[in-house]
């Protein structure tokens, strides 16, 4: 496993080109979960908002965020398929995960977001809670 | 969240023309893991083949496994992304799994792995153990 300023400039690009990645997260007793979402990467911070599309559930209720209420341990994947599997590759993120309201990461993920998806600008992702991923080991399979 | 019989026919085929999708698993510690996995379904089971592509690690020491013998509990995801967020979907499925060495579930799982992905018929997975899931729950998010 790598640290965070061990990557390299083609495992930045491939992380930063993703436009899906898998969350899998944990509750008390032991269930996994597993959800794609959208997010971004700032060099530190992995942010994904909380903003079922279309909205059914409140935020709080979300099973992803009472898993990291209760064990803030999580996994994210990014990956690439191909029919040719020489090009099979992944990047494995194990994280401490918690939930932000507001501040200026808050902010600036709002930002890395809105420019990484357009969908995201007339979407009031400002004004909800957001998962914040703080990496701790990288592994890295096949070749992104 | 639905039982197997209860799958629409449109649910079911959204299942079986996904090329990959999304294992979480959990070690005794909490600690979550996702991978991509190829995979089929028989209307009963999930059979994922253990096939490190290349092999660079016994199968038997792969987190996935290790962790499915300290915790059989298990969430799958398989899932459509588009820039067209209405078209977002999801299949969520929580299942036990295990892992099966021979036998005739085991059998039929290579037969249909090579009917689905021709990449197999090349690879020895009729020699090497699989990940076979039980579905308990199913959860269904967008119009898959």
């Amino acid at each position: 496993m790598a640290t965070v300023s061990g990557l390299s400039p083609l495992q930045l690009r491939f992380i930063h080109a993703a436009r899906v990645a898998h969350l899998a997260t944990a509750g008390a007793n032991g269930q996994p979960h597993v959800v794609p979402i959208c997010f971004v990467f700032d060099g530190k911070y992995f942010h994904s908002p909380i903003d079922e599309k279309p909205k059914r559930t409140s935020p709080a209720k979300l099973k992803r965020v009472t898993n990291i209420q209760a064990n803030a341990q999580t996994a994210l994947v990014i990956d690439r398929y191909s029919e040719n599997w020489k090009r099979l590759a992944y990047i494995l993120i194990r994280g401490k995960a918690k939930i932000v309201h507001r501040g200026t990461a808050h902010a600036e993920a709002v930002r890395r977001l809105r420019r990484k998806y357009p969908q995201y600008r007339k979407m009031a992702i400002h004004t909800r809670p957001m998962i914040q991923i703080t990496p701790t080991r990288w592994a890295f399979w096949g070749k992104p």
